[in-house]
């Protein structure tokens, strides 16, 4: 039975439990909102991994990407990546690989990290369609759908399912033109495919059968945005809310079914849209987990898109939207690096966390009351403790070594000093 | 005269036709909100830099903070981070010294730096009566509006006046606990010296006078908020409140003396509080131009307070706010080291940035659309010179060298080599 099952039958398992707990929220809420969509778990229920919980009233969750590439192909330095996403914070990793042993790679990354592992099958299709076949567009159906049912055998604990780009969708974007086309992997191979064959989209046509697929292995699926914008100028488009109003249909199939699922969203969008498509799928969507792809509020930040991915999820998730995919240095530009991760993680940590402040209350601001008072402490140990990056703040500070109690900014001049006399009533 | 005084009078001056040219704006757009105070263009008569005009309509602006402290005193650092301010795009550098020399640290930056230059001096008016009395409290009126005409004479564009604080607010700040009392430093200052000498502040008392340099030398005022809360629990609180009212009492005396006036603004603020700020700051003040620090979005970013002040000054620069000061990756931690000047300023500029897309429309969003054009033609070339950072963003693309011309990232799945295909009907 899934997890989506038991709550409708008013079932407590030890998964609601321990979200619940972890939330500090009252299992019979998280309960409803299981039963009703606007939470997931998201569990392989053959994989022993940490229970994250998503969505309504939850706090906001981070996502880090990692994967081979067929331009840099190493296992190890992948695994340092991921022990580097979970050190900073990510709550979930999802493996991108596209070269090297797919198969081996998804399970030492499933049997070494303890977060919930995603993944999007079809990258594996499309690059043993090529291996086998000499083509993505050669992929058969069966293909496709024998690798997801490997990768739920395998303990993956939510896929991205590219399910709603149909072949109307991809017919008229070959008439009509977008600056950056398509801009998902997985929108790309399929959208191939669909041309190539002149077949609909093998993952909305056997999406039935996916979802069988989904409730035997109870993992959760992620209805992928292969239209998202890839530039401000493609953002809310034709395309993209197409996808999105053929991905609403999915959902209500997923909940049918009794399958967890959430919905992908952009991507690249102007900063006044960003709480625009976060409404818009919410309202749409009733309440499914948004998981949105920054957002990237400008085109121009290459090198610092860690940045600009911050900002635009931090607006995101303040009008709701419950799970940030990270956004590394590198995005645009190539494979991230260790430190990319790190600094990917970090950024969209303190997007999640500065959302949650206003969102949760005194649950999330209570960490910032106390650095605060630490602060006007001059309590240094504290502040690193209660610091996003312990070792990153004290190194700042001691990179240029105080010599008083206050920092080297401002020296015998430090305002909190000041107030301390000022309390007194012997101001200085 | 002023050059409000000639905007008032209808005249049109070189000033305006420049800032009118760079920002594409009629230049009797301009004239008119400069008359108005909407716009300021912040210049002292005596010296020749850059025009920037910072206000209603214009490119939102970007502020670095420099200078030393008696914990790390060095001209030569200082200089370069200035430098390093300018490379970047810095449209104003501030120095907040204290240590040192500081007339000769203030005219040796003046005359290294072409960009508008901003000072606080009742820094140094501080600094000097430690040394010459002893202490802080013990500085003399006439010794502060010394230090405002000496800053005025060196030719400083504008400079920042703790006038809204005043004695009652301090009083009563004695009474009622704040979390993180006053963060100001010029505050910090004028609360000890206003207690000590149960006198009001000499700013706000001797504002007209301040007024008559202001005249002659043409400098901006910037309104200091000394009161700014330093922590998200002391944010939008009667002190900071009381402040601004003052503050307003007083834009309105420099629009009578013909004075560019622009208002400092937060500081430490909930994700939900920065836009309210904002559209407050400019009912209230009649649209002068608002000078942000920020906003920072939570207190636990030590070491990453760059990417909290970015989220903060997207969102208050898409409200309306026209000036932002960067933060730095050392805040709350030391003194800025020169890479901390350039991450500070990237990410103002990025903030910046990314609200003008918006506010201003085709004018700045055309840099993206070019960038979005050239992602799709895989020409590096130009996304390098579009970036925000052009070196960075080769190193990035450059530090796993790629073999193709995609990127390390998606290699052979570049979905910009799919679409080429795709648009030539033969798919992969």
């Amino acid at each position: 039975m899934t997890l989506m099952k038991e709550a409708k039958l008013g079932k407590t398992t030890r998964e609601m439990l321990t979200v619940a707990k972890k939330e500090e929220i009252e299992v019979e809420v998280i309960k409803r909102r299981i039963a009703s969509g606007k939470i997931v778990i998201v569990k392989n229920v053959g994989r022993e991994c940490e229970l994250v919980g998503i969505g309504k009233g939850l706090t906001t969750k981070v996502n880090a990407n990692i994967g081979t590439s067929s331009e840099h192909c190493n296992l190890d330095f992948e695994l340092e990546k991921a022990r580097t996403a979970v050190k900073y914070g990510a709550d979930t990793l999802m493996d991108l690989s596209t070269a090297g042993d797919l198969d081996q790679i998804r399970n030492i990354i499933l049997s070494e990290v303890k977060i919930p592992v995603g993944t999007v099958p079809i990258y594996q299709a499309a690059v043993e369609a090529v291996k086998k076949h000499g083509a993505i567009v050669d992929m058969t159906e069966d293909e496709i759908l024998g690798v997801i049912e490997k990768h739920a055998k395998d303990g993956v604990d939510f896929m991205t399912i590219h399910a709603g780009i149909t072949k109307e969708i991809v017919e008229r974007l070959m008439k009509i033109s977008r600056v950056t086309g398509i801009v998902s992997r997985g929108g790309a191979f399929l959208a191939s495919w669909i041309l190539k064959n002149q077949k609909e989209n093998p993952l909305n046509k056997n999406f039935d059968y996916i979802l069988e697929i989904a409730k035997k292995y109870d993992f959760c699926i992620s209805l992928g945005d292969a239209l998202r914008p890839g530039s401000l100028a493609d953002a809310s488009d034709w395309f993209q809310f197409q996808e999105l109003l053929n991905v609403q249909k999915l959902v209500e199939k997923c909940w049918e079914s009794n399958v967890q699922v959430m919905v992908e969203g952009p991507g690249h969008l102007p900063l006044n849209h960003v709480e625009t498509n976060v409404v818009l799928e919410k309202a749409l969507c009733k309440e499914a987990p948004f998981y949105v792809l920054g957002p990237v509020i400008t085109d121009i930040g290459a090198g610092y898109d860690h940045i600009v991915g911050a900002i635009g999820g931090a607006i995101a998730a303040l009008a709701g939207a419950d799970f940030l995919c990270y956004v590394t240095p590198s995005e645009h530009l190539g494979i991230p690096t260790v430190e990319d991760v790190k600094e990917g993680v970090v950024a969209a940590k303190i997007a999640a966390h500065c959302a949650d402040i206003v969102k949760l209350g005194w649950k999330k601001a209570k960490i910032d009351f106390e650095m605060a008072k630490a602060r006007a402490e001059l309590n240094w140990e504290k502040q690193y403790k209660l610091s996003i990056d312990p070792e990153k703040a004290k190194e700042v500070r001691e990179r240029i070594k105080p010599r008083t109690e206050a920092c080297t900014m401002c020296g015998k001049y430090c305002v909190f000093k000041i107030l301390s006399y000022l309390k007194k009533e012997k101001c200085l």
